[in-house]
């Protein structure tokens, strides 16, 4: 038995309906099959500001930690455990956990798991330094990744990668990416590229438009100079040299328009695919259109557990980039601000020991 | 080279703005790569009604022959033309041609060519004795089907054959089929109890109820007595044991609501297949549950070649029964008053002779 | 918790170099993972006979207690199991656990898993009263159903219909069975069916030929009297109409000669699906006809545990009925003695209490 | 009408037993649905040479005008073609025309129409100045594409495009590329690429493995310093870290051994694609290891017409590039001369004007 002993506590973070607030806690004992982690860095998401302001339909758990993006080191493991091994560099992601055994994680759909344990919103997440995950559910880091780096792959990569490839899109086929110049978006045109599809990026400013460039994006589309049917044309014009538009959209925007307009632009038979949660929003299209042109919108969510590892792989390969920002732990509440204030490009990682 | 020479004329009938009209126009010769058909049966279709109506955005032919559900005989064919022999049963459908040359063709998405040629919509149909088709996109109708009966397959059999296809539904799978009392309705029960799918019946009325019982449906859900949130869960009690909803819905009906309705209980993962075509109708849904449940909404409309032969064979096999009844095409106006009043129950066939 | 007591032994079967023999053996306290089963009824299948025999390259555990196709209810279960309950029906199968971390394992290949634990073969089985399997891996049996009807569908029923969804083949489709007769293939015929396919029965003699249509064969093709070319030509015309051959090809025979056959029948772009293991054996064909007809050949294993859930659901619907004979655990010599003979018509299956 | 009138002839080359011999014949003219290409240049393909030996199966038209990989302009055309203009860039490929209205053809599988007319085999081929094929099966080269360059890819670029898209490969998977130091490996190494695969190339010699790691494979196995249980070893070394072996495997060999290699280090689960054309060889594996591994076997023939289309497009952006030599048409004999003795690094392209 490998167990640790472990009782004595350490400082984390815990959500009030406003500000973050700090308080120790006991470090959790993993059951039979849990990892303890010794988070090193965490990612700081979206979601997690939707979490605290309490956006999302679905209840949090109270008082919680939040965090979901926690890159660290396997410090302890239940009795089951037997593919992870102490001092192993592991992640905590969104999923938490599931039940494995009901029809959705035996099709390898864990994310529909109607028991699935989300991270920083379910139950405690990664914004302290000992947290508890589902073995099964850690995500496997290689050993050569460095564990600032890789901890915003955790959720935004793993998301942006599964949608990818939930579009349905081929290799030398056209993905409009909606929201290219933000964290998610800069990630998906990487992902995108790296899986030998074009990307046309979507964004507004000159400024968003370099960064796609410099991303390896095949084209830019400002949606605040393109309007109305000007945008659709321009979009179709920008992907493929058929004019017929791209064979997919990711919608990773935080608005409800973009939600609207994909279904004009796209390709008769290709796939919009929604990614972006913006509060309370409604997709639409005319019934005519869908039909006669045979499209798809479809929702996808966050990566499975295979998602993950192929996710990674990529980060590992130095196919995918996370430009980041480091803050210390202790400093939360500031980059919730900036993030507030839209104010942040790309993306936060918190050190859990400061 | 066997083309016949065929110079006289016969009756056939053309579209006035809102009543039929009847007239004698010249038979045309086959092209090369057409054949002509003696339509002996017509079935009259919604889209006939819609066509003659303007009811769509995309403005027809005029003056206009309807009709794209016609089954008749070959009686010439153009030079090209090496796998049909004058005297082969053949049906013309709704795809009349398609270049057969451009990305949507060459992929067997004949139905989205830019250069699509739409029987009794851009040219003319089978509301007449005589017509031509392009001799690659002509039904090949075996030679024991009953040419009365087998018309209404060319249209609405292969419609919702292709939708039960695109729903992604497996054998033993669960499909929810809204307007399965109508005309397609009660063929999409029966191609779906032959591929081995259960349908769960959605419409209103019992006796509805029991016309769908007798085609083979696995359960019903009557609209008018089951509402709201009850609606939902008897849906989803009427559907797999595990109560969580039909893993995909076909939405047949020609109004609106039931497009809002349907991402609601459907299971995750699975696909709601638009179909019908109400007048301006837009779907709609949460953006949130579409994504964390990764719901499916796609369109599908008509079938492709390979369809139409597939949604042929089940017939010529027995396995789907088409209730009709005959009318001389002398007596069209008064079919369409009948459907304008809704009291077509199953499907009309007109006697092209008559 | 509710973890029974357990420390009583019941009389159970181990396994010798040639024959069976008898004796007690403690009862197995359940993991945290784990369940224990009273085994009511166990299906025998050659698989047993070949683990008993050493047949195959993989050796077994020593001594072993046969036995994979074992229907009984749940008594006793670990911490962790959630979703099973004591006094549900549950089965135990070939794949008694598997790591469910592995990359087979994460796309559900749980087959595929190195660490696959086998049940009487690398673990003790089902020829006992009381048997130990991983909760995420046994079968949900609904109670609705018999446990000694429904014990070989764990087995033969799972392997035969992962065949035919492994096989690509669609509804309306024709597969040719190969050993149609026996009792794999008296279940793949019903499946086949089931899954709105036609099943092209091919086997020896007129008695065979009478059963398999009587299970809902299509057609028959008897190969002792069809034979060299003619065999192929039968084949085909015996599928579809078009006289290009079945869709598919399920191998379940026991010889090695229609391995090499398979690929002579089968349509172009079609797959031929071993599932059959004879001793020693190889398939083989021609480079030239695999390529310029583009054929598919494929090894099937068993399901994973959502084909385990499918297959029992098709089951239940009294879709797929079993002939099977019933004889006591005490009589097991006997029914491999007439295995041996090749006497087995149907499936025997064994009662534990006795 | 824009059909030239065209009754001048040119030289041309027809094929005799053994050596070639130059001849005029009357240049043809185009049918209602064919093309007339003025063929610049044609590449060279070992195919050219089993034609003109009588190597396989299926016998030759005689005399024959060899040559399959031919790359022109649009000269004329007849009636029914209405989306090639005279002056557009051509390409005649392996298959000049097929049916496009049998069951293969409906499903995008036109390689497989039985009535298919193959190039420099059953109908004159581009080993001459002016050739006819059908318009909807021309490949339509862009503006932008030198002839010369682009002739290779009609033929090998296609297959081994192709071959990637059957082996069911996805971005970031490992393909291991069996003869990747020949032309077509060449090739398969840069589709690979570029379709976010990595390539592990296995070949003989050092010399090969250094073009092949210039043409971006991820890795080189050379079959003459690894041999026996040692290769099957070093292969999955080679491919993806878990060391569980290539996801697919490409099979461009031409000699019998590496047919049966191939299975022993596929990953489970994973495909070999068989594409080259060993005379009279025959693929075999172990029944128990296909089933028990869930191998699958297949045979790549040529691409289709919308294949056709996305290999030229992987050309065009530079993303694919062929190594080739040009020689005279006059100069053929010489170039089969260098392909007997296996003397061709990269590929010939004759010059029909020379």
């Amino acid at each position: 038995m490998r167990r640790l002993r472990i009782d004595d506590s350490r400082s984390i973070l815990t959500r009030l309906p406003i500000a973050v607030s700090y308080k120790k806690i006991p470090v959790q004992k993993p059951g039979p099959d849990e990892v303890l982690i010794n988070v090193k860095y965490s990612g700081v998401c979206h979601t997690d500001l939707h979490a605290m302001m309490g956006d999302w339909p679905i209840p949090t758990k109270m008082p919680l930690v939040g965090g979901h993006e926690g890159a660290g080191v396997v410090v302890a493991k239940g009795e089951l455990v037997t593919d992870l091994e102490l001092g192993d560099k592991a992640g905590i992601k969104w999923l938490n956990g599931s039940c494995l055994a009901c029809s959705f994680c035996m099709q390898a759909d864990e994310p529909l798991c109607p028991k699935a344990l989300l991270s920083g919103y379910t139950v405690d997440g990664t914004f302290q330094q000992y947290a508890v995950a589902k073995a099964a559910h850690v995500a496997r880091i290689p050993a050569e990744c460095d564990l600032a780096a890789v901890a915003p792959v955790l959720c935004a990569g793993i998301t942006v990668y599964k949608g990818l490839k939930e579009s349905g899109a081929r290799p030398g086929q056209h993905v409009a990416i909606v929201g290219a110049g933000g964290g998610l978006g800069s990630m998906a045109i990487q992902y995108a590229r790296a899986m030998g599809l074009h990307a046309v990026a979507i964004d507004g400013g000159a400024e968003k438009g370099e960064s796609c460039a410099a991303l390896g994006a095949a084209a830019y589309v400002d949606y605040t100079t393109s309007v109305g049917d000007d945008f659709v044309r321009d979009v179709r014009k920008a992907a493929a040299p058929d004019g017929l538009g791209p064979h997919a959209v990711l919608l990773l925007a935080v608005a409800e328009k973009p939600f609207h307009q994909a279904t004009q632009y796209v390709r008769s038979r290709g796939a919009v695919v929604c990614i972006g949660l913006p509060a309370g929003a409604h997709l639409s299209a005319p019934v005519f259109d869908t039909v006669v042109r045979m499209l798809t919108i479809k929702g996808s969510y966050v990566g499975n557990r295979q998602d993950t590892q192929e996710a990674l792989d990529f980060f590992r390969r130095g196919l995918v980039k996370v430009p980041f920002k480091t803050a210390g732990l202790s400093e939360l509440q500031d980059v919730y601000q900036l993030m507030r204030e839209g104010k942040i490009v790309g993306r936060y990682v918190v050190d859990t020991s400061k």
